[in-house]
């Protein structure tokens, strides 16, 4: 039996719809997966993203929840899913991207990266086999490997050293996994249930935006073998044209038979290039961080709710939405919050932003069922580009 | 017909329990009124406030409200209610006691009070005139006289005159509050309800912690004649015995035909001690105030979520509290959030300390109803002060 079960539903061109099962919840893909930083969604109740937008699967870090509050007292509580009541599941990432982005004097070696905690100095570990034991420790349903993540315009050579490391790292990040796996308690599940009570691991491919080693990372990332394969790598810092090629070269050939999941990416924009590729999973923290500067996305774009001209706007953020936010307040009195320093505005917008994603690839979920995925892609984008009225 | 109808349902000592009909809810009392200084109660979603705790009625401040977004604003939605969404009751204060509190270079004159506006520095002016045009502009369905507020420990001879000033002030606000119903457009209001659809008017109490000069304010209040009568000026620097002095002393004074009123007042104790004498209405910033700085009430007393020993505590906020916060968070959950400056422990916490209020409020109303509100009051604080166990 696997951790997971994984069955392509529909497809239309290299667009797909799918169903994932972990061992905590039935996910429809595509699927945009909320990012609970530090075991919460930012400006938004777990009851919001239950009840109102049928979230099945959320995102933590590994990186921060390990600084703080640290594995053991999530260990105390159970694991993430006690700690944090949210019993749906629950993707986290291995630190790696955290401690490349966000740790200071870092200090990569064969064994791992020796840093200092961004929230005190405090000296700190990762590995891949640290990565797995915490990430067995939080209990997430879906584990990443720990992987090396360089920046997005990265040269050829060291793109090239730096997937090497990710590969022998995804190989150490499987054996420990799988030792940890056969000692850990079993998770209840649905009796009946084709499924192992087990975590799933997922690969990691780098590459940078060099095609050929996208290519290597991909054969020696399917050689371990995993249970889902995600790209990483991408915006971080590369030119879009260059993530679309990426996208558009790889996704296709990642094995069909398993999940493929684009990290950290990004606009609603970016989602359905993802999709159109074969893409099943996306997460991002834009929209709630946009959702604190009180910038919303719309299908009509993007737009800043400070604007003077919102002022007297009686109008939703989002006319064709159907969230709760845009069901009931106006851009005027949001402005209104946002201006008055209200947390309210945050709270409201970042509850419409995250509910737009997710609606977005519900639709695209439908639209690929229809077999009209091109035509919602077009139509999707045309809107959001050219169809801004004046007045907006 | 009156503007409002209000009848005492059950009476227990002093203490009463009520029902109070605006033009938009019923209120049973004594209630507890959360503020929403800016026209949204801060880290509260409107949906919980009315799905959740069932409140009829909140607070706005119109100091704020006419500094920003401002009375055309407001007006072009064609009121605060139209303009935030709340459809149930809302009480405006009347702007003196923010003006006295946090308005820069303030001159007071017969006419009113020049001041500059905190945001921006800009010229203002507030009279009785101006303050009930403003609240006419909100549409609120309690509005307040314009007072001036001394402070608490303020001597006889200039709270004397202040109250003299304020008695004045009393009469202009009505005289320009009647002229403003005369031409203001109903508001529709339940086919064959006893009630008109227009505004109601409180009449404030003022004196400091001089009980004669409270007895004099009242005494001119009453004179004027209002739908509902507030004590002003106190929790504003005064010693808590002087508090319950002038509430033991006035509040059973008050009109029993009409609500009583106490203004900004408190801690759950000092709600409980104003119910006592007799008090039927009350608002306060700190549930959500303390909320934001991770402080909850709880039935066993205030605690502080930032404490060490609650790490590893799966217990809720409060066992004994039945908000949706504390039947599903933990108290470690939520002070992993707040350390980690996550928005929503403040969202949580205030949740937690709105919902306490008003169920404590609820619970002293089924006191009064059963006769036994003497015990409960007494349980109540025996249970906050001396039933802390030492392990919380």
């Amino acid at each position: 039996m696997n951790p997971i079960d994984w069955k392509v539903t529909a497809a239309d061109g290299e667009a797909r719809a799918g169903v994932l099962t972990t061992r905590r919840s039935v996910i429809e893909t595509p699927v945009f997966m909320p990012v609970g930083t530090q075991g919460a969604v930012k400006g938004i109740r777990f009851e919001s993203l239950e009840q109102e937008m049928a979230a099945a699967i959320i995102l933590a870090n590994t990186y921060h929840l390990f600084l703080r509050p640290g594995v053991d007292v999530i260990r105390q509580f159970g694991g993430l899913h006690q700690f944090s009541t949210w019993d749906r599941s629950i993707l986290t990432d291995s630190g790696g991207f955290q401690v490349f982005s966000l740790a200071a004097l870092r200090k990569l070696s064969e064994e791992g990266v020796h840093f200092q905690s961004h929230l005190d100095g405090s000296a700190q570990f990762l590995s891949p086999e640290v990565s797995m034991e915490i990430q067995a420790a939080l209990g997430s349903d879906i584990v990443m490997v720990f992987d090396e993540c360089p920046p997005g315009d990265e040269g050829h050579e060291a793109t090239r050293k730096s997937l090497e490391m990710t590969a022998r790292w995804a190989g150490r990040s499987k054996v420990r996994f799988d030792e940890l796996q056969a000692v850990m308690n079993p998770v209840a599940i649905a009796p009946g249930s084709d499924i192992s009570s087990k975590q799933a691991l997922f690969g990691i491919i780098q590459g940078a935006g060099h095609l050929d080693l996208r290519r290597e990372s991909l054969e020696r990332t399917v050689e371990v073998g995993f249970d889902g394969y995600a790209i990483g790598g991408l915006s971080v810092g590369e030119e879009k044209p260059v993530m679309y090629e990426v996208l558009d070269f790889l996704a296709p050939q990642m094995p069909a038979v398993a999940p493929r999941y684009l990290m950290g990416v990004g606009t609603p924009e970016d989602l359905l290039e993802g999709v159109k590729c074969g893409v099943d999973m996306f997460d991002c923290v834009i929209p709630t961080r946009n959702g604190r500067t009180g910038s919303a996305f719309t299908s009509r774009g993007k737009i800043n709710i400070r604007n003077a001209k919102f002022a007297v706007r009686s109008e939703p953020l989002d006319p064709d939405c159907t969230c709760s936010v845009c069901k009931r307040y106006s851009v005027g009195y949001l402005r209104h919050l946002y201006l008055a320093g209200e947390m309210n505005a945050a709270i409201l917008v970042s509850h419409h932003n995250v509910a737009f994603f997710m609606n977005t690839m519900r639709q695209a979920r439908q639209a690929i069922k229809d077999g009209r995925f091109q035509q919602f892609h077009r139509d999707f984008i045309d809107k959001l580009t050219h169809n801004q009225p004046a007045s907006v």
